[in-house]
């Protein structure tokens, strides 16, 4: 740990209970929930290789991946104050040698970066369309939840020509678009392979989505058991305390 | 019921546990299973207006739904065999002013019945592509399985066809094709609107999918809770139960 890494004013430092990880966070411009960390462990990243995680945020889900894998990991997130915060994250971990945070737009990194570089790609993108919902938010919040910065299209293409063929997709969405999801991935060569839903509890209606897809798949879907975060009780059930502070860090 | 109704050799009637309806069955042609009852519960039927079973076999999910509906039912099935089961089950049970069934390929019903004309319609359809599995099936078995006589897409450009505006469409598959059902369903305007998974068990990956999907719908999926098969000990779940063998039949 790197003690010289600044903390601003209404920032926090929240330790992520998971392989001694700690991240910088702010209410006022972004915190990550449940989504980044079950994606984070949905995906079976590369013990090698070069990994990107879209919309990276404050870099959650980069700094989760660097327990699991070896590989090379690179974040792009388009505003600067979170890209920013996400670096100093980095450096708070001591992992500057293995996550490089990129300021800038995904649907331009092709440009810089070259096609079919990753071998793995994770994205926990903005869940509603940018016509819709509640429009009221500060700037920042809005660009976390909004797809302000890039459709769900212009999302899965970037990320066709971005990752090697045989490269894998991870992404978490809300299944109220899973029809959108499944067909945008499909139109672009990303062939979706694994779905998991993630119910509040086990009578309830899925909330969220999480999605493997194989660029250059054939078509042929899993569909993994349910994975349920509470109990009848409202206490969080096995599989969710694993997940979260499981020692190996479970497998979602 | 009608004791006038002729039973062949190697057929049998079975008992429906449900409002005292029984059927025709013969393991040489044809038995249903468990995904054309789930189906038939499933499906929210109008209690009044015209519904179309699609590749009806001998005639389980029509039945089925008699008891849900006041409505006209009819069935298609192209294997004259077991269309002539199904309307002795029909006859054995009193319901011949209320289902009728033909034989004839659902891909020129249009021709015959008009466009835009039904308000509900169900399949159980094959599960495989012609080109893959078992193929070493009698013909009428590899009908069953197989889309010997219509594609998922053009079941699906029929019932498009078919169904009048803001008409409902409700299908059983398999997870591994849910890529294809969602993409072609959307291509033919038939938004898909409410999902849900069975899975045999609670920690087991999902066998089956229930889709209901509605012409002209807005993209907006409601993913239901997983519906169970067996408890851990192989005993049938409650729910399970209450949709086979419930007062009122359960919905799926």
């Amino acid at each position: 740990m790197n003690e010289q890494v600044e903390i601003y004013d209404q920032e926090r430092i929240d330790d992520l209970m998971n392989a001694g990880l700690r991240l910088i966070q702010s209410d006022e411009v972004f915190s990550f929930s449940m989504d980044a960390v079950l994606l984070s462990r949905f995906a079976s990243v590369p013990k090698n290789g070069r990994i990107l995680d879209m919309c990276t945020g404050n870099g959650v889900i980069p700094i989760l991946l660097s327990a699991r894998t070896e590989g090379q990991i690179e974040g792009i997130e388009i505003q600067e104050r979170l890209a920013e915060m996400a670096r100093r994250s980095v450096r708070l971990n001591g992992l500057e040698d293995r996550i490089l945070i990129r300021t800038g737009d995904l649907r331009e990194l092709v440009q810089e970066v070259g096609a079919n570089v990753y071998d793995a790609i994770t994205v926990n993108p903005p869940y509603m369309p940018l016509q819709t919902g509640d429009q009221k938010l500060n700037p920042h919040q809005a660009m976390a939840r909004h797809e302000v910065n890039g459709s769900l299209e212009e999302i899965i293409a970037a990320a066709m020509r971005l990752l090697r063929p045989g490269g894998k997709f991870y992404m978490v969405h809300k299944p109220q678009r899973l029809g959108e999801i499944l067909s945008l991935l499909r139109q672009y060569k990303l062939e979706p392979k694994v779905l998991r839903f993630v119910h509040p509890k086990l009578t309830q209606e899925a909330n969220m989505v999480l999605v493997e897809a194989l660029r250059g798949g054939k078509p042929d879907i899993r569909l993994k058991p349910p994975l349920v975060v509470y109990e009848p009780d409202g206490q969080y059930t096995k599989e969710l305390m694993e997940i979260y502070y499981g020692d190996n860090g479970g497998q979602a």
